[in-house]
């Protein structure tokens, strides 16, 4: 009965590739994941203690706006990064990024409205627009087998992309899976395009604390003019381990912020939860800085293993904590590789293609287990790419 | 720029009815607001101890499931009300009940379809269909000047209403604003509706703990043939005073529970979120009886003011803890009314035609302040009805 009833777009929305390896996770115990970007890290005590201590003084009830403290917060905190936000109408405060991202989406796009999506990222930004009856413009990242600079923004593709129906691009920067971090160049280039040809830019920035470099952080709301053609998309999940408190942000003009406040979702995160956010982005960012210093020694090492595996390419990421190494060589689609991998190495991985066409070839590793057990995940990798490269 | 930007459906929602008011509230220092169904006790101890207990213990990872706990303890409760709850495929739990309404009707609503809502009732339901570019139906409450029954739902209006799109009704059971608790015989007749006609039922269930008779709660689901197509939705918000917690859930067939899964809003609540939902849940329920009682001794003495105003008539609510009184006798829009209690009164009410079109002529009354806080609203009622009728 329920097909009858759906919304039509979800039908088309379901993927029978999750529910392939869903099927494989739940039939095989012991399994490793290094297939979600949840971080083994513990939330910051003082940050939890916050919460504590602002749910035990009563703020339980509703708030439907951000509250002062964290708007400042946050103002305060992308100040660093060169964006002056007005606290009072420039934030809005949501049930983690993901609703933040769907609520930016849901307030621009009408059915059959174009929105560009570099190729592979993360599958949210589809997933949402294809809910919404968005038209999606893949733009595929250029890839070069090199240890650094293994995926670039491809601004001639996108410039030849865009048509009067464009209504946004969607960058994360520094993106999820490819590690790739937009240079200053480079987003002056899409800044350019984006005033020329009149899209707004939804800059989804929250691996913006985990960056290698070459390069720093910057973000294209910095730019003079993208202001407020920008929507940032931020989150305390990755940054403070905080994945499942389900607080996120975003920054853009006060029209937007008022017309993606307009979608009816409800109310938004609570005093408590508010102030455990303020907490977090007040400081002090000692536990950030050594889970940083942990993904590093992770990569570095993880990097280090994969470069012995034959039929497996690994370039090392600028930015955020995952791997993509290329796997083309070992002659397997990326989710049969998952698949195998899963079943045999007992090790969940999660497949390149389900992060657009372009990722086909390619898995991602999220490095969000100590190094012991990567270690572990290394030898089971090495293992079926081995026996793979025999058959 | 953001106008040009904006998804069509979004301009037409924005009211400039709250914005008035909310001037007026920023202008008004002191106000106290009855106008939002925010109670004013605080989260039951156990309730805030149990989520910093599963924080603390390292809970605090992504979740895109129910919890088994949560789960099984939904399942055991709605068991009490006769409904059998398969808990690892009937039950979603949310961000708050307005993201479960949100889901379930994003999950079936396309553009054109027609959704049933009575009137006047919390306007998030005709929101959300509008945004979804949903037609609304609107079905008037039979009104009758009686202290007992004054809103009953118009089932023959109801019959008249059905066409061919019609794709569900939604029913707010017992309703916000206007107290109604739908009888056995009302929900038996709305089912037979659905199962002949064909439509789903949306059952919003979240003030079923305050009921005030006569009569008891009955959840339309228990009724035969009616389980697979209805969507339950409840919240702990007003039961155990968690407005802020942002936790809500949703119950139905396995089939229609995955397509709501299927809206791509992101990660649920969090583990220890869901830790405080299943200890609200399992008990003990001694606060929410004394909760209750409050409620209903609120009820008791601000019927009693009313009465003795000249120019407003309130009838008893069967259920949830609002008073719905009949101001038409001031011979003043009830917006207009509200603004000049506001101003004059220092008392905030939610104007009823907020509540739909049929709302117009009454305001409802919120009765979350303890009773002297009322006591003083009543009189600035008072003084501001009787200015009303002589002049």
């Amino acid at each position: 009965m329920a097909e009858k009833y759906a919304k039509r777009e979800l039908l088309t929305l379901r993927s029978s590739m999750t529910q392939r390896l869903a099927v494989v996770a739940a039939q095989t115990p012991d399994l490793i994941s290094l297939a979600t970007g949840d971080p083994d890290f513990d939330t910051p005590r003082h940050i939890k203690e916050a919460a504590y201590g602002s749910m035990m003084a009563g703020y339980t009830h509703y708030q439907f706006s951000v509250t002062q403290e964290l708007a400042e917060a946050i103002a305060s905190y992308y100040g660093k990064y060169g964006v002056r936000v007005d606290p009072k109408s420039e934030v809005a405060v949501y049930a983690g990024s993901g609703m933040a991202i769907f609520s930016a989406l849901s307030a621009i796009l009408n059915p059959r409205d174009e929105v560009l999506i570099f190729d592979p990222t993360y599958p949210s930004y589809s997933a949402i627009a294809s809910y919404l009856g968005a038209k999606i413009v893949h733009v595929p990242f250029l890839k070069e087998r090199s240890l650094h600079d293994a995926f670039r923004p491809a601004i001639e593709t996108l410039r030849r992309s865009i048509t009067p129906n464009t209504k946004a691009l969607v960058i994360c920067n520094p993106d999820n899976p490819t590690g790739c971090l937009f240079s200053d160049t480079e987003l002056s280039e899409i800044a350019e395009l984006a005033k020329e040809r009149d899209f707004l830019v939804i800059s989804d920035e929250i691996y913006n604390e985990f960056i290698w470099g070459p390069g720093n952080f910057t973000t294209i709301s910095k730019i003079p003019g993208m202001h407020d053609r920008t929507i940032i998309i931020m989150s305390f999940s990755k940054t403070f381990a905080m994945t499942g408190w389900r607080i996120g942000y975003a920054i853009s003009s006060p029209a937007l912020i008022s017309l993606m406040r307009g979608i009816p979702t409800g109310a938004g995160p609570c005093d408590f939860m508010q102030k455990a956010a303020a907490t977090a982005l007040s400081g002090p960012f000692d536990e950030v800085y050594k889970m940083k210093s942990e993904y590093q020694k992770r990569i570095d090492y993880c990097i280090k293993r994969l470069k012995e595996i034959p039929g497996i390419f690994c370039s090392k990421p600028q930015g955020a904590f995952y791997l993509f190494p290329d796997i083309s060589g070992l002659g397997k689609p990326s989710i049969d590789f998952c698949e195998v991998l899963a079943r045999e190495g007992k090790v969940m991985l999660a497949p390149g293609i389900g992060f657009g066409p372009s990722g086909e070839g390619y898995v991602r590793i999220a490095l969000v287990r100590p190094i012991p057990v990567l270690d572990q995940c290394m030898d089971a990798i090495e293992k079926v790419a081995k026996s793979l490269c025999v058959s």
